[in-house]
């Protein structure tokens, strides 16, 4: 008699007719098991006194409960939260080492073999020990840059692949409506286009082309897109509240980002906590089933964010009804929850079919066959090149520094310059890295001080006070400072850093807040307002006379309007990563320049809220009290030289804008198009951003920047919803802003009489 | 040969069939005149220098274009906009002569004899010279009375049917989302329940019960509900901006006061200025045909707000294709608009259907009809009195007067004590008033200051400061005045009073803002601060320690979260009207309980905004730097004695609650019923206000509070917005106020099981 490997464990097979064959073969018990990620993966494992890795016993009655293991989240997780630290977990060196060991433990605990999907968080660089910092999604959104940021994603996921994860948790879908929301810093800003454009960019660098039958290359990494949909637009800021968004607002704002995702080839969404207009997003099936699966033609996988699950509990009365209830929307691949591990109970009592329990399981098999996680379930390759890695996080740091205010002219710094480097942010390089980080090890990254030490300067430092709080006793030292220098550069802002004496939720979201944590996922505020004492310090060094730089290293736009009115310049660089302190140094003194583009609007105070460029064209609105106008523009940035931007030409199906280079530098300009619609069904915007362009310029060098313009930036969301339409009038904008889009010279265009059809169907 | 009158002359035929006949006999031209109400009625008439009035040529040039005259605007209005005064406007002695010698220039301009509708300002009394102006509706909405509003409704129509007007403009669909929104004071409050319950009321009071055929009685006035919908919720408190808005939220917050407004037999509703998640209301088919018309069986007449329809010309490219898109959508009458006055080229070219112009016709001449304008086109009752107005319009102020804090239990006051009587408000009874609001003749009203000295107190004055501005100088009075006294009662606040020299946009909202207004039409504001001389008077006064009582009289909530830190007590009065201080010293003496309850949550800043008591039921939301809760919960007013609540009883279609008055004084509770959704297919609010019951007790007394709970209070919107549903278990809470009603003992129903079919569908 001969024995016959079954179907699945032929490589050679298609994955379609593998994961058939293996889920044939599948009790309703093991399905059930693959659907769940119900452990912390650092209850995993723990190091041994020799320093070896061991497994716990949960994780054996992990796999016992589930006849295997679905998936595994955050076996390499390093943080405050989870209280890893470089004494217990795992690093650059042994992170394959012990992502083997457990993989190898639930491919014995399976009884078809099937190895688990370890799920990493990677939200701006894989979140684990020795994992590379890149700045956050906020600075990525700054630099509009998608082809760097593509080439980071991809170090990112080389990264994950060699540490033995397989699957990155990335931030990509939120648009940042609302600054008050802790979690502003992870979005790439406030517009859906410039979202859409780097989502793209973030699927492709971590993805890659994918191979035959969909398979991933070994340094590429399956992407779980963060989070479907709306979650930016919460009410209040208030994260995981409710969002009152009618369908219309979620398709032009909200879904974008998410559409391009999905056409560049994610293998995975993940379901939002909120619910939009009534409708939880975990348990909504017109949004995962009807919409993304249907209409979109998604095959990929949807997780539940964490807990999210046993949260529909509260409107189905128990966790049973609440998994199947999330099943049935299109939920494939639980975290954390309850709810998950009683499907097979579900399916038995009727309350959700074994098809549907069948189809989310496939979703998850089929992952693993991608990844080629049963030929080698325990595969990791070398640890890529960690120069390479700072390279990158420091280009998109550089490339994220945005100026917004020079009135005196005082930057860039002249190199002899004595300069009062003063602030709680000037010295702090765990304050510029944003929320989820690892632990670093000592020495790890550069703060501002530290960059213009280097520089030979002649620097004298003060912090003046912390970054929360109103302890004014550190102020007269930097006074005195101030005094003494040519000029100061004041670094102030907020910080996401968790500390050990955080206290979180189950889900890691903070709960009570201590140190001075500012910002990051729970840490919603109601002000915008810096705290006390940076107001008071950055008055008293402004009014010493010396001119200040104010540095603003920051998660969300705070509200610092007299910023604008003392300092004589203002920047501000997000959390610009570990090296963010040399990208900023570098534009204060002009050895790069400042690249950077407001990704959002920033408002004058958080009463001002919402403030965006591409709010309704109203001119009914406004404040009698204060502008409603945002304090800087979307697509705002000075440059150390300047630009004359021509008038747009139509020129078949593209835009055409001659820029110059007026001043006597060197100079990097975005030229951002937007679209004025003029006639058309719905009520339009004042602007939508449409393209952009970066142009490196001599000094008096004019090139011409070239913008495609076909249905895909000229469709707008139907009447119905469902489809989408190329009707009316438009005009052409092309401008250094959007402000200053209001004001340019338009090309008018009717849209009815040069495309007849969509190129394609956006919605 | 015997001349037969035409059947629309006819008294006895029925109203349709009249309608029908004299539309059967229209040019177009004529139909498209009865749907124009372009001048200003103010324009129509002026006096001459013997004191008798006379048509303008602008009327003459108005009744020759349309070949008579639809709808004459604000005949009778008189205001700093309208720049109509005592000495050029009509009062309550020659209004009717006014009106009179109008419409018989209309009839005889007109080749059929068809009367002119006037319509008239109505948000609180009507808004002419001697028209007894009322609280704002924001007060109205704080009184929780029903009844006593009706009977001020019913006085306020014949005040208007007296002087000749026939169609009141009232306030009543907006809901208070957010403070910033300067026409917050012209809503109800943030309860679509409560909200449904007074518009009940004011249009039973206004149109009374309709006589045969729809008739309506002679001191009886058919309402325009305004506005038709969302208005509430555009975003950042504008005015006039978009609201982003999902359908589902639609209809359980801003809908269901217009859906009580139609079934209580509304004659018309206005269409709103918004758009609702890009569809502007006044070109919203789907609004004002498919859900007002055909879902709600609305039979009456669509009005647009003023110069909306000519809004629409932004997407439409020209006035006319803005008029037929109005028309087509559902609008009857325009009100300004260019738009409407080329109905007759859009026919003709095709962009509407003359059918769609016919059945606009026909409803605003079946409201002629019904008015009986046919017969007694000037036809006018004698004055009502107006000591019985004042009467109504005292009683609605005493009944809103809301104790929010009462630590120092210095209320009442002694009648023996000296009282500091101060700040902006003390003594101006021209900020009582409320936007809209005529100019009152001389000695008309009684401020706090007034009516505290005629109580015979010892009673010392100073203002201390403006409304407005930060000047300072009058601080030391109000200072030494207070240390002087045994308490101090500070009236502070905002003003709605337009003054000669605001500026006013075409459509009569504000434009510019001097003086000391910072609410009403236009004025929206980013801070919901007071002034700044203000505050620091606040500040000032308290801290002489002498006990103060703090008296807000505003059109919004304003942030004065120190008042409750500093001041002994702290009431608000909203606008109270001419009488308020009168009904505000009342309450402070003990002469009258202090009866009102909040009708919307007071926030802690305009930063913690949307704050609203019936939210999602999240429990994830809240802000790391203050609270997420409101400062005073919606429904919240303090006593003088105090009231304990028995736990709630299901019986039959009742809840009933005992309920006590535990104090030494006589006093009045407002118990609240509210709904908890427990199992619902849908993601729930905290709380849904579904009954309350004002209940006057005695000391000691018990008495049992009953409420129905039927199908009307248990519905919910279905998944198909479309429906209305009854799913699912609930809990049933009464207790004094929002926040109480959180930790009040609930009973649970399962409403399957109790109601097999809804009674009625509130969709």
């Amino acid at each position: 008699m001969t024995v016959t490997a079954p179907l699945y464990r032929d490589a050679a097979a298609p994955v379609d007719a593998r994961v058939r064959d293996l889920l044939s073969r599948m009790t309703l018990r093991e399905k059930a098991g693959q659907l769940n990620q119900r452990m912390y993966g650092w209850d995993a494992y723990r190091r041994t006194p020799d320093g070896r890795f061991e497994l716990t016993d949960a994780l054996y009655a992990e796999t016992e409960r589930f006849a295997g293991l679905g998936a595994l989240y955050g076996l390499l997780r390093a943080d405050a939260w989870s209280g890893v630290d470089h004494a217990g977990g795992s690093g650059a060196a042994d992170g394959a080492e012990l992502a083997h060991l457990v993989q190898r433990h639930v491919v014995d605990s399976s009884r078809l073999g099937i190895p688990a999907l370890f799920v990493e968080e990677v939200p701006h660089g894989h979140m684990a020990l020795d994992g590379t910092v890149l700045p956050v999604n906020l600075a990525v959104g700054a630099t509009w840059d998608p082809g760097l940021y593509e080439r980071a994603a991809a170090h990112a996921a080389a990264e994950l692949r060699a540490r033995g994860g397989h699957v990155a948790l990335v931030s990509a879908l939120d648009i940042a409506r609302d600054p008050r929301w802790g979690r502003t810093e992870e979005c790439f800003g406030e517009d859906p286009y410039l979202a859409a454009r780097l989502t793209e960019a973030l699927v492709r660098g971590m993805q890659g082309e994918p191979g035959p039958d969909g398979t991933f290359a070994a340094d590429k990494a399956p992407v779980v897109l963060k989070h479907f949909a709306g979650q930016g637009a919460t009410v209040g800021g208030r994260n995981s509240a409710e969002s009152e968004l009618g369908p219309r607002e979620l398709h032009e704002i909200h879904l974008p980002a998410a559409r391009a995702g999905v056409r560049a080839g994610a293998a995975a969404v993940m379901a939002a906590y909120n619910e939009v207009d009534g409708m939880p997003c975990s348990g909504n099936r017109a949004l995962l089933t009807g919409l993304l699966r249907e209409r979109w033609g998604f095959d990929g996988l949807v997780m539940a964010d964490g807990l999210a699950v046993d949260r529909l509990a509260r409107v189905t009365g128990d966790p049973v009804s609440a998994g199947a209830l999330a099943l049935h929307a299109g939920v494939d691949l639980s975290l954390w929850d309850e709810g998950f591990t009683h499907l097979e109970e579900a399916v038995e009592r009727g309350l959700v079919s074994e098809q549907a329990l069948d189809e989310a399981v496939a979703r998850v098999l089929r992952l693993k066959f991608r990844l080629g996680l049963f030929e080698q379930p325990c595969s990791a390759g070398p640890f890529p090149d960690p120069a390479a890695g700072r390279a990158l996080s420091t280009a998109l740091a550089r490339a994220a520094v945005t100026l917004l205010h020079n009135d005196q002219r005082v930057l860039p710094l002249p190199g002899t310059s004595r300069i009062a480097v003063l602030g709680p942010h000037a010295d702090t390089v765990a304050h510029q890295l944003g929320d989820y980080t690892a632990p670093q090890r000592p020495g790890t990254g550069t703060s501002v001080l530290d960059a213009l030490r280097r520089t030979g300067a002649d620097v004298r430092h003060a912090r003046g006070c912390a970054l929360t709080g109103d302890d004014l006793s550190g102020i007269p030292e930097a006074i005195a400072a101030a005094a003494a220098c040519d000029a100061a550069v004041l670094v102030l802002g907020g910080s996401s850093a968790r500390t050990p004496d955080t206290e979180f939720d189950a889900n890691g979201a903070a709960r009570t807040v201590v140190s001075e944590m500012t910002c990051g996922e729970g840490v919603d505020l109601a002000g915008l307002r810096l705290g006390g004492a940076q107001h008071a310090l950055l008055d008293a060094v402004t009014a010493t006379g010396t001119p200040t730089v104010v540095v603003l290293v920051q998660g969300r736009s705070h509200a610092v309007p007299e910023a604008a009115e003392r300092a004589a310049a203002l920047l501000t660089a997000w959390y610009p990563g570990p090296w963010g302190g040399e990208a900023i140094a570098e534009v204060l003194l002009g050895r790069a320049e400042p690249a950077g583009r407001l990704p959002v609007s920033v408002p004058r105070s958080a009463g001002h809220l919402p403030v965006h460029y591409n709010h309704k064209d109203t001119e009914y609105g406004g404040y009698v009290d204060d502008s409603a106008e945002a304090l800087y523009s979307f697509g705002h940035g000075l440059s150390y030289t300047t630009f004359a931007y021509g008038p747009p030409r139509l020129s078949g199906r593209t835009v055409e804008v001659d820029v110059t280079n007026t001043g006597e530098r060197q100079g990097r300009t975005v030229a951002q198009l937007y679209l004025r619609r003029i006639i058309t069904p719905v009520w339009p915007r004042t602007l939508e951003l449409r393209g952009f362009q970066a142009l490196d310029l001599a000094p008096g060098e004019c090139r011409t920047a070239v913008f495609p313009l076909g249905a895909e930036q000229l469709a707008q969301v139907g009447a119905d919803l469902e489809t989408a339409v190329l009707p009316g009038t438009v005009e052409i904008r092309v401008a250094e802003s959007a402000r200053r889009a209001l004001t340019a010279v338009p090309v008018g265009l009717r849209v009815g009489q040069s495309f007849t059809a969509p190129d394609e169907t956006p919605l």
